[in-house]
């Protein structure tokens, strides 16, 4: 979070920047920003505050943003097409390479700019040695794909589907369960 | 989360779950579960565990999901109509009720029976008492919708653009960076 704050201040030109400012752009305490930095070993210096380059690039380092990383994409419906549209992914040092879908009206057409594959060709990924998939493919088919996912070697799986996923311990799954997250809103408006 | 969990065990035709149960399946320690379920005043009963059924009503009432709540979507792109397309809304009491887009093409047209009106047609929301928004707008566009939101009686914004949004303190903002989760996969790979 710390990081996307960060980006968006250096995009609008901002060299440094106060706890406090970064307090109020990530919506937390300003002495949360301290306490969290001061983990990290920074500290921002009286006056002048925490240099945005600087910071932005130890967050990335210890989030081993460093380096690029290629990731893929399973079922290419209207969600994995927004997926595949999405421009947010290079600020962080991804790149979605591969897209795949079982659908055979599918395999072989090219969505913004990447080739549609037919998920038989997910045994090629050892080779390539990619670690992580994107799962935007019905709760019902979720389960099956992750046991292949798992197979070929995936060590990473940001799902969207809306169910739990059976995975073995050297695998991690987050899961981004789009209505809980709109269900904890009137939570949050009814407490203040 | 536990609420999405205990939904799943109940699905299963489960009626009582013990701590570590639903640890494995939250993907938490079981004395967290403990600790977290304590504070609602819940302890679940040796040999026995937590009633599935029970803890997950007086979840729903602590989160005020115990009356439906009604949401618009803005933006019917692909994203949008992914939305609209997901069914995982009304186990949380959820359901979209109107849709939004400035593309004359669109408006007009049904998505999965929900007919696309004019942005224009939001500043009727306020007679209607909604008070949830999802926006699914490009980030270029993000900020001049949300005004707009907030002026017609938005309180609650779930938010898919990838961009800070500026709102008045009694408004709440949730944004999904579906970028920042895959790139937080990796730190979680390695730190194991």
């Amino acid at each position: 979070m710390y990081l996307r704050v960060l980006m968006s201040f250096a995009e609008r030109g901002m060299r440094s920047v106060s706890s406090k400012e970064l307090a109020r752009e990530a919506g937390v305490n300003d002495w949360q920003v301290r306490k969290d930095l001061s983990y990290f070993g920074e500290l921002g210096k009286p006056g002048v505050g925490y240099d945005v380059h600087g910071l932005a690039c130890d967050i990335r380092r210890i989030l081993r943003l460093d380096r690029a990383r290629h990731a893929i994409l399973i079922g290419v419906g209207n969600l994995g097409t927004a997926i595949l549209a999405y421009g947010g992914f290079a600020r962080y040092g991804l790149k979605i390479v591969a897209a795949f879908d079982k659908d055979p009206e599918k395999v072989g057409r090219e969505v913004h700019g990447i080739r549609i594959q037919d998920m038989s060709q997910l045994k090629g990924l050892r080779k390539r040695r990619i670690s992580l998939a994107i799962l935007a493919v019905p709760a019902s088919a979720a389960q099956e794909v992750v046991d292949y996912l798992v197979k070929v070697g995936i060590k990473g799986i940001l799902s969207f589907a809306a169910c739990p996923l059976k995975v073995p311990k050297k695998v991690k799954v987050i899961s981004i369960d789009i209505a809980m997250h709109l269900a904890i809103l009137p939570y949050h408006l009814s407490s203040e």
